[in-house]
């Protein structure tokens, strides 16, 4: 027998679904908001990356992975990719019976927030910023604001090596960053959960007037008024478990996955994908 | 009616198979070797790259594509992707009826020709390195060679976008060959499809005193071998075409493999693996 719970305290967990190890860094930011929710986080890891695979093919892909968070019983899904956000999150918010909560919204808002000079630069995958998702957010969020989107590929490698400092991530960054510099904006959207891990020489490389927006804590503020008006807190007392599923070795997850998530990683179960 | 031909020709085709663009390096030299032959190419460029996944997973898939190719009637099939070779030859061996060729022994054999004073470098991709498939081969091909194996992550990502000159590639270069260069490498085998794109950067930071060997060409040279050997080359005056099937977006495979084929890919199918 559990403990007793209230009468809106709800014992079903957060679905969390990424293509890979990135959405950690979103469970990171839930664990921190919602220290009491049980999370189940599925990792796509054998068919990572999303970021330049076409849109059908990432909503064939969504939907299977999304089918097994289900089978758990969640309350709610996070879609902790952006990729899957950008082509997939229409198509689920149709056909789930659950709350769908994706990274674009939570993380548009945020940038378009601490702009104030409305010049605003998007950061992402190829996929991410080819679709234009951002793009039409922000022009939704923040109409009069001057938008920069640019995809950055090689972010991802870098963190997934865990190659975040030093001169090469920073030439790459220079690289990549020289034209948001140049165009003046002053908030820059990380739109790849992998990029928190290269905030650092990111925010340096931009320099100490931007601000540097992570969409991982704006989406858990996200979830936690979700759960609020749904009155599906888990109770206070609940010991907040992760369980993580993936499609690939395990063991590569948990040791990937701990600079992400910024704790070990115990529990990772294989799934057949 | 197609042309008419000799009593030793065939009309099937070359199976050529990679997870991605990669092993367009090995097409490129079969159609140097082999202008007559017709090829079919299958790039499992949905769920790329192979190189971190687990071996089960990369049997798993690789046994879906070489099925596709098979429909095709296929006399011959090339596992163009080390990755996959490292890790699913031996079950395509004993599973298909058509004789199987990898870029592993070819490659193998060739680095222990170019190194003359015994001092053998390989790079791949983690899963080929761990695997030690290379290590075995030339353990058994040059058993008095030093052999030093070192996967080169980031050389991926950086030939899929096509930048592989300049101060970024070769510092990652340096990174990683250092190693190499204070080993006394003679010989230094790209085990990886992709790593010839970045032949020169390679070629510059391991100095002229290195031959750096790519498998391609060795591995042109043994399926024309087994094609003399099984009598099923293409008649003389066939004009080689080439029919390349994806799992993902065909456009982007056409832009980004060009580079890697040397010519521009006209034909591309999309199948649903």
């Amino acid at each position: 027998m559990g403990p007793a719970r209230g009468p809106e305290e709800s014992a079903a967990s957060l679905g969390v679904f990424d293509s890979g190890v990135g959405g950690l860094t979103v469970v990171r930011a839930l664990r921190h908001h919602l220290p009491s929710e049980d999370i189940v986080y599925l990792g796509d890891t054998a068919r990572l990356p999303y970021g330049n695979k076409s849109p059908e093919t990432v909503i064939r892909y969504t939907r299977a992975c999304v089918s097994v968070l289900l089978e758990r019983g969640i309350k709610l899904l996070v879609v902790a990719c952006n990729t899957a956000t950008a082509h997939a999150l229409p198509t689920l918010e149709k056909e789930l019976d659950v709350p769908v909560i994706g990274v674009l919204e939570p993380g548009a808002r945020a940038a378009a927030a601490h702009s104030h000079h409305g010049h605003i630069g998007v950061i992402g995958t190829r996929g991410t910023i080819a679709s234009g998702v951002y793009q039409q957010a922000l022009a939704r969020l923040a109409p009069h604001a001057r938008v920069l989107a640019r995809p950055c590929p090689l972010f991802v490698p870098l963190a997934e090596e865990g190659w975040i400092e030093g001169p090469v991530p920073e030439q790459i960054a220079e690289h990549y960053l020289a034209e948001f510099r140049e165009a003046g904006v002053d908030s820059l959207l990380l739109a790849c959960t992998h990029y928190p891990l290269l905030i650092n020489t990111i925010s340096r490389v931009m320099g100490p007037k931007v601000t540097v927006v992570d969409s991982a804590d704006a989406t858990a503020e996200t979830v936690a008024d979700a759960l609020d008006r749904l009155h599906t807190r888990a109770a206070p007392g609940n010991l907040g478990a992760l369980t993580c599923m993936v499609s690939d070795s395990p063991d590569r997850f948990a040791e990937t996955g701990r600079a992400f998530l910024g704790e070990a990683i115990t529990h990772v179960e294989w799934v057949d994908l």
